[in-house]
């Protein structure tokens, strides 16, 4: 049930917080993660403002995602995981949701920040989406508390 | 992080898939679970047209849901967890997170029935509001795969 994990992350707090409780499930017969990180091309757009500098953005930011990226598989490893990483560019969610089904993950395992404006209250949030889509059980780490609670 | 389960249940088949994740659970440290069913309000206002049956039938409702209740716990408590049920009139959203605060469970696990119509699209299905409100962990067990995905 907790076999192959797919843990998106944007390397936040709440992501963090994620990683905990993705460890502590090794206990259920969780073997597998799979550690997805999307660069949002979204972000990406005002970089077309600068194209004498766009490469060098761009394997900056590389750089960057991969020494995150490493350090959490160095702590799953230790934990006793078999580990991929995965950098992809594009929609989050449907990276997510693509990943998800390609990879046949048992379970997907998010950090959510909650929502913060009337379009993701209307159109939902990544989170929210994931769970509508993704066709295998959620779980999601809210911050401590929701201030709209 | 597991230790104590909430476990907000309507008795459907996506509810015991989801008591199926709280059983593989107890290798994560898993110890309590409290088992919460709500007894919707807006169902029992049709019964203050049969004023004369109504608590002949509200006795038939708890006989029924106690009965089932029973078989929960002999499930959970055969796999060693400190089981607790809990029977309420009420929103099931509002009881869902009165009983979580309450009770400072570590984590809800629920089962999801997906939106079924435009009211819910736009107000969020209760376990989307689980998650914005609760202020812990929730994992959702959703119907094995959404029509609308």
């Amino acid at each position: 049930m907790f076999k192959k994990i797919l843990f998106p992350t944007d390397f936040s707090d709440v992501s963090r917080k994620a990683l905990e409780y993705i460890k502590q499930l090794k206990g259920a017969g969780a073997q597998e993660a799979m550690v997805l990180h999307v660069i949002d091309e979204k972000e990406l757009a005002v970089l077309s403002r600068v194209p004498d500098h766009y490469s060098q953005i761009i394997a900056h930011i590389e750089k960057d995602i991969a020494k995150v990226m490493a350090a959490i598989e160095a702590e799953l490893t230790a934990e006793g995981f078999r580990v991929q990483l995965i950098v992809k560019t594009g929609r989050p969610l449907t990276e997510i949701l693509t990943t998800a089904a390609d990879e046949k993950v048992s379970i997907i395992i998010l950090g959510s920040h909650g929502r913060s404006n009337i379009g993701e209250m209307l159109l939902g949030s990544v989170s929210e989406n994931v769970i509508r889509h993704a066709g295998v059980p959620v779980l999601v780490i809210s911050r401590e508390m929701q201030q709209d609670a």
